[in-house]
């Protein structure tokens, strides 16, 4: 079954075939996929990603928690029939990570490994400790000190083991990072390991099959960009098959507070320099210095899309707006909807944001 | 529109063209829905429930969250491939209740109402709170003294107008039906209301559009009965209409320590006694007096099953083994499954239990 998976790449040239302790390239640069076949074939026997199989790159152990298909609904009921709401909220731990949790987890054991590492400060983190207990595979999470201690019983409830790390987001990643180094785990990492936008793939994937057309924007939060990515591959996929014919303009929304991309696309930078983050409700995209942001760039770029930020008062504004129409977001859940009225969007335009974190998780 | 909504009906024999003002009979017990007409034609156009729109006796006017098609999965990978989960959790407000709040909403909405009022310590106050906001109506939700500051937090931030009563669950109760009956508001109570059923029906026939036929037994936790009722009738439905051969043998599991149903089926009894409970982490379930108790008892006596009770060591136990293959419920979400082990199932039984409650809604 690992002969099953697809080799990794990487910008520099360089390629590997997957081992569970390979998390990045000799390079230091993050890793892609090579191209998978795809066989546009929804299979409604399937519970979850696997509905999908025949268009993922991660062949199927049937490891499942019922991710995915979650509904897309219009915004609101009396106002523009164009504007779709994804409500990934509606999912089993809550966030659209699971859509990566589940491949990652079948990775991991396609390579046969036993132990797998993850840092996170959020839905990450309580995404993959759930994957990780389904699979049967031991979990170590690295969370920053200050995680709400509700998360880290959730994330221990599920038989991961927990370790704070003093300091910043970053110094959590070193951790784990060095965690793997030592021990050769597998590191379960959304940032680093390609096979969790293979599974993001199939939130594009979803729109295709409700919509039988692409929209022609989305509208997407970005912080490390998994969502940005995934949903670009699906469409990317869907397009070179034949079955649309563009991929949708990506608007690609960050918090005013920690816009390391937004500054890039600004300056018509193809790197991305780190910032130093202010303090934002916006803690899920709160990423001063994403290890993809010029792949984010390129897909900006790539589609016709922008860049866009949004303030503090901008995505409490759009959780208020989002509840008082019945839908409960973490505040980074409102960070496409609160971009969304300043695009200025043509008349019949069709715009897709997603509503990605639970407000069950935290609130405002 | 209304003219499409069938008559409420009485055990007394009295009958009632529906009006926003009526919540019992005048002989003080619940309402029935008279039959209605019953097709299976799932639409796969349609967002949430409304895909069974040809089955509900509540006609659709499109309002939805994107409540409903929640995964049914297995409850272990390796484990019984007959013993089937529910994820009941993956729902737009984090629990099953959302199946009976669209329907209830859209039944205020037909009936002219512009204000509801509801009586609920926790997930069918979020899920009426929800649905009225969604569906513009003004709402007032009653809640016990010692509701958690996060669960009003939601249930104001959906513009919903929060009471705080002293004093036990049914004085919470009696508060809302008399404000109700001061001000003529639509009473959204998913023990009186029988259209509050006829959304939770649609738990039936998801599961036989999964599976393809009825399976052997549905192990469901009780309360006020709104889940084992609504999946009777689902089932009934789909018996009446001969696309299954029978109803399934239905379990209903209570708390021990607030246990009428069983103890009055313990006893042989047609009527239930209202018990004093005690303290439970099974919250949602925890009704000492339930209008529709002896419904409950018919439909577990004519599908030939049983109501059983779990301990709150039991229920913990299966919080704790939930948890270990990545699901995670609030208390009342695992009694269903707490009671599976118990029921000494034949090799090849397909069952089927719900896992009602999110996680993040409360836990252990
Ligand atoms: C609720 C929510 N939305 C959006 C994101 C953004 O995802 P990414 O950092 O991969 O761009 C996250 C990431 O944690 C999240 O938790
Ligand atoms: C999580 C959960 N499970 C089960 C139930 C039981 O439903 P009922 O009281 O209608 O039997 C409830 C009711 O609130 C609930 O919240
Ligand atoms: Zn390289
Ligand atoms: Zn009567």
């Amino acid at each position: 079954m690992r002969d099953a998976l697809p080799h990794y790449t990487c910008a520099c040239g360089r390629s590997y075939v997957p081992d569970a302790a390979r998390w990045r390239c000799d390079c230091g640069g993050p890793l892609d996929l090579a191209a998978v076949p795809f066989t546009w074939r929804p299979r409604s026997t399937e519970e979850g990603l696997w509905r999908y199989a025949d268009a993922l790159a991660v062949p199927s152990l049937g490891l499942t928690l019922g991710e995915g298909l979650t509904p897309l609904i219009r915004a609101s009921p009396d106002g523009d029939p164009g504007l779709l709401l994804k409500v990934e909220y509606a999912s089993p731990t809550g966030s659209f990570k699971d859509r990566g949790a589940v491949t990652l987890a079948t990775v991991a054991r396609l390579l046969g490994a036993e132990r797998v590492v993850c840092d996170s400060s959020g839905n990450a983190g309580t995404a993959m400790a759930a994957y990780a207990a389904r699979a049967g595979l031991r979990a170590e999470i690295f969370v920053p000190e200050g995680t709400s201690a509700k998360k880290v019983q959730q994330i221990a409830g599920h038989g991961a083991e927990v370790t704070v790390v003093p300091g910043s987001r970053e110094d959590t990643a070193t951790a784990a990072a060095e965690r793997v180094e030592r021990t050769g785990a597998f590191y379960a990492s959304h940032v680093y390991n390609p096979f969790f936008h293979d599974g993001v793939k199939t939130y594009a994937l979803e729109i295709f099959e409700r919509l039988g057309t692409a929209p022609d924007t989305l509208v997407l939060p970005a912080g490390n960009g998994t969502l940005v990515i995934g949903a670009y591959l699906g469409f990317a996929a869907l397009r070179d098959a034949g079955l649309v014919d563009r991929v949708p303009r990506v608007v690609a929304v960050q918090a005013e507070r920690c816009a390391p991309v937004a500054a890039a696309y600004t300056a018509g930078a193809r790197e991305v320099t780190a910032v130093r983050p202010g303090r934002t409700a916006a803690e899920g995209i709160a990423i001063a210095a994403p290890v993809r942001g010029p792949r984010v760039l390129e897909i900006v770029r790539d589609t016709g899309g922008t860049v866009v930020t949004v303030s503090e008062d901008e995505i409490a504004a759009a959780h208020a707006a989002l509840a008082s129409r019945g839908l409960w977001v973490e505040p980074t859940g409102a960070v496409a909807y609160a971009a969304v009225s300043g695009l200025g969007t043509a008349p019949g335009e069709v715009v897709v944001a997603p509503l990605c974190g639970s407000g069950l998780k935290a609130s405002l």
